[in-house]
């Protein structure tokens, strides 16, 4: 059961439970790395004292925190007020504005507190830029980072040759 | 001087005090309308636990709550997550992206927590609104809002003249 | 029947029937809260004598008004123009551009003419706006909005043990 | 001076008279055209009252009315709701957002309701827009445009005879 | 068969014939106004001189030239440049960037060529447009037209009672 | 002086004076590759008939052709409809949308008659990629790129011993 | 097989199979205008080295290089960094922002480095590019360049045809 | 001197010495916790070859890699492609449209290679990013960042003294 007392290296939180399809794949790289996390529903608007209560504590529980949120996305923001671990934030795509908004509302922070921003709905890209910071402190994630690389040109390779079986 | 335990009938808050000239339309507005109010700087980011508390407290203090920020601007949206009072929220244009990241922050909060957006650097419509909003519990205010309306068409006739002349 | 004659506490007006549906969550909310309300079509551009008629006599009928209104939306902000009750503007989805143009169109009022702004689509906000105002005069719905409001947290709580029987 | 009484072809108005001298240039065209014009101020915001008179009576005085107006420019929109004159919209840049605001809030208006939009800050184009429709029913007036369009290619022809030089 | 030959009050044109479903409102309007029409697939980029023996010589032919375009909407503004009749453009989404590339296409004209622009799609409005222009020199256009407007009037009354009635 | 009759490998075309500075960039380009060019203002809007002329007798004299224009930017496009030869399109800054009109006027043609876009302002690219494009039938201009390649690396190594010293 | 030994007029490179669909467009084009070409997949950033080879060598088997991609697209931007060939970018449309994300970042290329963009998804322009530039030294596809706009008017002539009978 | 051999914990690499003023508050946050760094001109499109070398060389030298750029923003996505450190990206503004292409060019990464995106000329945020990530192996960072968080909330302190004063 998700809870403020887990451990974990990374913790993935998001504004709501409809987030969380977005967010699988942010969940997926941890498992692919065994990279032990924590998944919670943290809302900045909803729960604002349970986001605050999260963040103060998170330094003694995780080392990066992924948080994913759409339209007004405040939580990747405030979540690095309260604590100085570093957090990547990801834009959700949520109603109607193409995601334009979570993108400048994370990416945009005063100078001061720093959010780490990806591309909207790219939770992936969290997940792995977690694993990058990681892997400055972990021999077997750097060996994992560097095998992950050469998965992805393989795959390249075979997509070459498709095509040119399907041509 | 700026303090938790003064009480007034508008709150106007502001991330940083170089947010201060924009905000001075608002300020204005109430000064004209012999509304008090409190100014204070409160950022959302950089004193969370001063923005949080100022926010639990606030609705033993003040009526309507004005909160000017700029870029990622959370603190219109935090404020509001920790009252139930109205809060108005001022996107201010600070850094590159004409304001139009503010106006997003803002404006795009997730339902449940309203907050009531104006223009870019608009703190003067801030301030009527507030006005608006008192004015449903005021005579006075009503009879000032209404000698505030006159005073925008006259306006608009001397301008004429004006341009009579001019041509 | 929607009717010139009705008193309320609430008046939701929109520009075509056609933007109902996206009014509803704001009908909602009043029902919820127990707030009394008046839903009526009045098109700023198709019936622009009633529209001004609406707007004149209103401050004897409502406490608070919201628009909704798509494209060019000028529906709040002219009501906001012949009217001194606070005005919540929805900008409406309508067409191509995604509602940023009815987002500009209502947010962007020149100074003098204030109308409360909310997100896109998002009228579940302008129904909570409203009861947030009128709980500056009512001991009742200031209580209803702090049960809300736990309510709100109640299902994040739920939100998570749900996830952490999903994985 | 500007005067309700006032007939003549072309009615410019504008929002306020800081709009003036974006709108110099109609004026010039049309004095250059020798078409007879009125200019007037007239806010849709700060006197709706005097808008609607002014736009219920204009088809009696006038043959097509220009409109500027900046932010949320309603004023083109809610002139063209109560007149069925032709209606040309010049979007003005005030503010921050560099007249994008303008020209969505002129541009986008509903079925029904037309207006002619020309580009931001292009009062030139929305009188020759003027002079081209008066032009449908004057001789004079499509012998003008000729020479107008003659005059155009003359001055591009100098323009290469200068660059000649230049180089 | 559409043809060079043909006289009407009225040319509609467009870039392609997958530009015919969007045009058809205006083609409809026309219709009710009992306006004459031509409609005609005209193609700036793919028969530039067509383009230009049209356009040269639709003074003789039309009065209003009503042209649809989408993308790099360059239609309307060519055909401005080799007549001097009116001409309003209709940007069509087609492709990805939801017609705002159109819009800004065809409104945002070099001064000296005018273009009378509507929204995006809104073809209807062109026919309106087009109407209220001919109006100026028919009493029975302006008789319809104000016909036209009751019939808008009482589709909202329509509108009210069956929201009346649905809740 | 500029000429129907010029013959040279690239002809470099604006649609106004005005646009001139932006454009000397591709022309000093021009000149540092020793490439022949003409230069000359040539209006798709003022002067469409000159501009048909220039295009469609293009091929006889020009290899490509730099057209540079702003706002509702059709030169290129429409110089690509009438000859085959490869155009390349500078979107200039006029104005006040930012450029981003004339890089959506330029890039978004349609499907069939193909313009090259480069960044906007950025005229010097024009220059470059015609010089990129020539250079596939001399070996001289080859060897000249292979140089200018080399050169901005220098320059590069250039910049850093500055920092080095600087701090 | 797609090879890098492959020798062809113009290399059609993507990066992912995924944009495929997309680019088959230009493949058409080139087919239909019988020229040479060899496609294949090439990740600027999964495979960074292979990138970096291809490009390189690309002067030697290439004239002309077309490469697609979307969001953040670098592959036509590096390509263009590593040959001297002219480089042609096809922003695809991948992801949530509409392409606008890959337009900028393949048209916006700073001086020095040129990259001729075509629009969002319109890899059909890409191809008809490509064959533009090589017509330039060849009189078989400035025949066929000569047929092929002949094609497209009689496909407009045939639209309008089928318009008249539709009507 | 800046230099290919040189180790430190952080590089800071911009993609001209242009981008220097924006980059100085990067390397100001880096000298104030007293953090090792290099800092250098690379760029990805000018000196491609250079910018692989050191990519490929960086994770034995620097365990986090600052990277600005403007415009087409290639530099960071590049390095992250040749690397596995974490790679934070500073969108720069440089030329015309507000650095709205450089944040989308760097934030919209594709999955499998993570950037961590500031926003626009935030550098000074890029420097706290780093600051973080290196604190989860510092306690001596871990401390400093807590003591630049007590600075932060003075300032608040005593810019609300000033406002107090200054009304």
């Amino acid at each position: 059961m998700p809870s403020l007392k887990s451990k974990a290296d990374v913790a993935i939180i998001m504004g709501s439970d409809s987030d969380f399809p977005k967010m699988e794949n942010a969940i997926q790289i941890l498992k692919d790395f065994k990279v032990s996390h924590h998944v919670e529903v943290v809302s900045a608007h909803r729960t604002p004292e349970k986001m605050q209560k999260f963040a103060k504590a998170a330094s003694g529980k995780f080392k990066v925190i992924i948080a994913g949120a759409g339209g007004a996305a405040h939580l990747p923001g405030m979540v690095a007020s309260y604590t100085s671990l570093p957090v990547i934030g990801v834009p959700i795509l949520v109603g109607k504005l193409k995601g334009i908004d979570a993108l400048l509302s994370i990416a945009q922070m005063p100078s001061g507190v720093p959010v780490a921003t990806v591309g909207v709905d790219n939770s992936k890209n969290a997940g792995l830029l977690a694993v990058r910071i990681l892997a400055l402190g972990s021999a077997r994630l750097k060996k994992a980072l560097s095998l992950f690389e050469k998965g992805q040109k393989l795959k390249v390779k075979k997509q070459n040759s498709q095509i040119a079986t399907r041509r």
